[in-house]
């Protein structure tokens, strides 16, 4: 009971401070007018998408209501929460493991993709393609326990800048999706991860940066053993894909771990259409928003030739189905952080 | 601004509620004589081990104190959230929908487990063991989307009774295990189903019978294929296994699912064990217990010859690591919801 009381009070206190707030401002309907939320979006249509959505399915009298339970909103991470150009994140990672890793592998020396990679010629390690990437991704990031691989990309993200922008990964995240991620949240949206990237890798910083915790990210997995090491039990990490989450498989594994179909999804390449369409096929109230790079002079613009982010299909399928996509450059006031 | 107006006056009023109560009822540390929690549980020593856990991983003034977001609780769900014997809930959906769908596939009338199931032979058709079991359980859960078979699985649920206990299978649920559920919730844990059940099967029916909503359910999955059915996007069940939630997959679909190490851990048979180990290996406080099927007349009394709950090893691995075995008979005051 202590805990209970202590919790009871602890809440007194805050919904106290909340009353101060509310009684201070004026309460109005939210509405794009409102300054208080996504405040590095413009007043443009992709705002107004958006509020009108959260407006309509937390609406109790109308139609379109959708219980808490049920606001299921999933994200992409590389390119629609933070930047992927020139090289996803954990592929830059990765790289940078394998030349800190080099001296106890003579054997890379010889052994392609690692010996072009260790001579400094990145674009021809990388023209092996899908291979030569699940390759080197492999090779760093297996080997080890979660826990230890979870410290290891902590460290190195706590140091690693980004080669042009010269800022910390972290935040390379786009402001305006931060933003959008709390106002779900404050509207009681239960908000996911759904990546292509390696699960682990996100979980070491989703919930410093994005306020989303591990059980909410869902990411490609490696194959891992349940070993008793030094007399201790632990999960380690082997050099093998176990599942890769992109295209349909997305749905699979938004299926796996939510069980339900989201009523809002976000993506910006064509790896994430399933997703889209998947959500915008449910019953009732849907949103799925394409992040469109268009500003080549504070990130990048790009689309249709990007091996990175390549979007494509996307952009008409978005014209049939009538999804929304957000135009970075003139919808946001900022990019980053 | 409108609907976190709401939310607010909603929370003072809760709040207001909980208040009288607590200023009614003495205000006393949790302490086993607490008769408000655990209330189907006597005063026994489970009780005193999960209060004295709870109350330290808690107490913010402890080194023992664990943050909300680390509190990470996992059941196994037969035999540990409800009764398993004389067959798992799941194979007797699966048989009696076999009976229910044999109209439309005369193969099965010389197709074997299906022959010997529809002349009514069920040892013999289920001793075939497992590969016999998957047949059964694959023909009666493929072939539909998820939401057709979430509502297959409801209308079963609502009609059919236990043939022994002749109670609905949701009122075979364990009343103690359920107030435990309700203990954690209330101490900011985060509570998770780890199954070697059917995730889907489940999920069905976590939310109404276990307050766990579908995202918190851990479970064997089917594969699954992202169709489109008649213009509408669907995920489509298919007769084949895709990964089987027992032992160390356990292990492995925790860390999948939730990326954490959990701190409890709830299991009544071997397949549990590899869970309990990797709760019990963590750093700082943390809880294993086995359920043991003591009570011969109230439920079952079964471990080591049993074949459904088989608990051989984990008799011997509890005294080992100092794990908690609950004695159903002399710890609980009810069995059943």
């Amino acid at each position: 009971m202590k805990n209970k009381f202590k919790r009871v009070l602890t809440n007194i206190m805050i919904i106290s401070g909340a009353l101060l707030t509310l009684s201070i401002s004026s309460l109005s309907v939210a509405s794009t007018s409102d300054t208080s939320i996504l405040s590095s979006w413009h007043d443009g249509s992709s705002k107004k998408v958006i509020v009108n959505f959260v407006t309509k399915v937390t609406d109790k009298n109308a139609s379109s209501f959708v219980k808490a339970e049920d606001r299921i909103a999933v994200f992409d991470n590389d390119g629609t929460l933070w930047a992927e150009q020139p090289l996803y994140t954990q592929l830059v990672f990765a790289i940078e493991r394998i030349f800190a890793l080099a001296p106890q592998h003579p054997e890379w020396q010889t052994q392609q993709p690692f010996s072009q990679l260790l001579k400094g010629d990145i674009k021809g390690a990388l023209s092996g393609g899908e291979s030569a990437i699940t390759a080197i991704v492999m090779a760093a990031n297996a080997g080890m326990t979660n826990e230890e691989y979870a410290s290891i990309v902590q460290q190195w993200l706590a140091k690693a800048k980004h080669s042009t922008h010269q800022k910390h990964y972290a935040q390379m995240a786009y402001q305006p999706m931060l933003e959008l991620i709390n106002y779900l949240h404050d509207n009681d949206f239960k908000v996911f991860i759904v990546s292509g990237g390696g699960i682990e890798f996100i979980r070491a910083f989703s919930q410093d940066v994005y306020g989303i915790p591990s059980e909410r990210v869902i990411g490609s997995t490696m194959k891992r053993s349940f070993e008793n090491v030094d007399g201790k039990n632990v999960i380690l990490r082997l050099a093998e894909m176990d599942f890769y989450n992109n295209n349909a498989n997305k749905v699979i594994a938004i299926n796996s771990h939510i069980g339900k179909r989201p009523i809002a999804a976000f993506g910006n390449s064509d790896g994430d259409l399933p997703m889209l369409q998947y959500t915008s096929d449910g019953k009732g109230e849907s949103l799925s928003m394409i992040i469109h790079h268009t500003d080549e002079k504070r990130e990048w613009a790009y689309d249709k030739k990007s091996h990175i982010g390549h979007l494509s299909k996307g952009l008409k399928q978005a014209k049939t189905n009538g999804w929304h996509l957000v135009d970075m450059k003139n919808e946001w006031k900022t990019i980053f952080k």
